[in-house]
């Protein structure tokens, strides 16, 4: 644990401290776009146990950084380790994504519903301190967890959806059994994040994929109070460092109020403009984002473009880390990936 | 076609005249949600069987009009008849959404789609012509049709999609490609409108369903710009009154920009907040929405209260259209829609 950090510019960046270029990471950079991953993958099964199993999870988990000069290590893992925890059975179903066996249908399913217990969550911790061990200070390691919104979309839905329709009717009729569901849920969600930095994640990320389904007073009701209550309940400071925090709502668009959440960095979709959002947050935070995961399967030169317009659209000044504003898709060439990370570490450097 | 229109509430309020209420439709309020629809709908056999005879389009159209004393009928259609008679062979597969038989592959495929002959569509506009006829003049009559970026999304993609990925490639690796192919749409899009007006269409909307896609400079330049180019090519003034038209967008954020498209009223979708929308527009434009689709799955109670935020949310004075923020489910039971037009009934002569 107490190997020094080697490259701590993607910390530096979220507190908006002085760099000497703008950091790099990508969302699902351990993905199936990687032969070497989908190598390790196949011999482990299935995507479950991949996540289950701390040495393949800190496995795949290295491989971007073999290839390429990433500035952080995101722990493999999926955000509904969580619910399958509580008893509701993931698996995946190929081409369909997630799945539960268990939905939460009725009201009582609801109201049964306990925390799991942490320890059904050892092998995440477990992977997050393997992982630091094989690190060793090359780069910081960042860690997750969905919003208490989005785990709650899965869960009454029982699985993924393209609306989302019955939270959503749930949101309306039924408002005090989803606050409910709710606060269970970020009690959890903050001990899980707890539990990861204390094993070693040096910044999390709370994923709330889902947030952009809401009306804006549903949004701040519904997803951005549970942010506020899970990130006033994180441990900030580890290792003698402050462990940042990243907010992330696809489609979101409160800049203003998700700047208040507490959060060090807001990150943002491929829809939102970084040198409008940074005038609205106005200083209050870091900004992670936000090159369009389609750019990766245009030739190289477009690629190189793309990040070019990003890096000047945020402008001089650290307080932003480049980013995809989605996750990488598995259908795009690896050299591609390279081109993208190449081209900020070689015209970043002239915005600080 | 001289009888006088005895309800112009809708009119004018897009147009920011005085009114003594806000006028009130339901996108797709011809629909599965209804019994007699769905008998219709089952006597024709296939959706586009529905579409391509005029006396069943009129018949549905007219449906929600004898139940809910709303201010607008809207031409029963779909927005693919224009790829259909561009010989895309569209058809629908049950739970699925649209499928063309032939998706644009190549580069080739796409240079060598030729404008539709207009007379293909003739059964839109002579639904369009009997339905005015069968109106009286009890209401007006709104016709439309889809944006060119949002038509290319299913042309490119042989049909619906999560995330239209195909064309999110073409637009960064061949951006002239797709310029030639949204300008073909755009021209196709302008003679349609055009004829719907002349056919009797009182107003129209365009529904960029798809645009909220895009990025901030992506929007500008392969969405807004053919917004701009059709709706400088309509026919405005029609039986001797202005002819206004809706631009909607979903999960559209770049408010500034789309109010000054030219269009008279921006249709939002139910994550913009009313009062802030209004105040970014600046009076340039009316606004159309917004409430959840969600909220019409919820007890009545809850569904006055919604209308009522929503109403409030506007405020005081003429420029709103109330609506949902997109298309009502099958699953609504009819007497919560007859609740959502009667709160506005009863609630709105407040606000005026």
């Amino acid at each position: 644990m107490n190997t020094p950090l080697l490259n701590d510019r993607l910390l530096r960046a979220m507190l908006r401290e002085p760099v000497d270029r703008t950091p790099v990471w990508i969302m699902r950079q351990a993905g199936r776009y990687l032969p070497e991953y989908r190598q390790v993958r196949e011999r482990a099964g299935d995507f479950m146990t991949l996540c289950k199993t701390p040495e393949l999870a800190c496995q795949v988990t290295l491989q971007p950084l073999a290839r390429f000069p990433l500035d952080a290590a995101i722990l493999f893992s999926d955000i509904l380790t969580i619910p399958d925890a509580m008893g509701l059975g993931l698996h995946f179903v190929e081409g369909e994504g997630p799945r539960f066996k268990q939905s939460l249908q009725t009201a009582a399913d609801i109201r049964r519903l306990a925390p799991p217990v942490m320890d059904e969550l050892r092998y995440v911790f477990d992977a997050v301190s393997l992982i630091r061990r094989e690190l060793a200070g090359r780069v910081p390691l960042i860690g997750f967890a969905g919003s208490p919104w989005t785990l709650a979309c899965y869960m009454v839905e029982g699985g993924s959806s393209s609306d989302f329709s019955r939270i959503r009717s749930l949101l309306y009729d039924q408002p005090e059994l989803l606050h409910h569901l709710l606060n269970v849920l970020a009690l959890t969600i903050t001990d899980y994040l707890n539990e990861q930095i204390a094993a070693g994640a040096q910044a999390v990320q709370i994923f709330d994929t889902w947030g952009g389904l809401l009306t804006s007073a549903a949004y701040r009701e519904f997803s951005l109070a549970y942010a506020k209550k899970i990130i006033a309940g994180l441990r900030r400071e580890h290792e003698g460092r402050r462990v940042p925090v990243v907010w992330f709502t696809k489609n979101g668009h409160l800049l203003e109020d998700m700047a208040g959440a507490g959060c060090d960095v807001l990150g943002l979709d491929w829809t939102a403009d970084l040198t409008e959002a940074r005038r609205r947050v106005g200083g209050k935070v870091a900004l992670q984002g936000n090159l369009d995961p389609a750019v990766l399967r245009a030739k190289p030169s477009v690629i190189r473009g793309e990040v070019a317009k990003i890096l000047a659209n945020y402008g001089k000044g650290s307080g932003h880390v480049f980013n995809l504003g989605h996750g990488i898709t598995p259908d795009v060439p690896v050299e591609h990936a390279a081109e993208l990370v190449n081209a900020v570490v070689e015209l970043s450097p002239a915005y600080h």
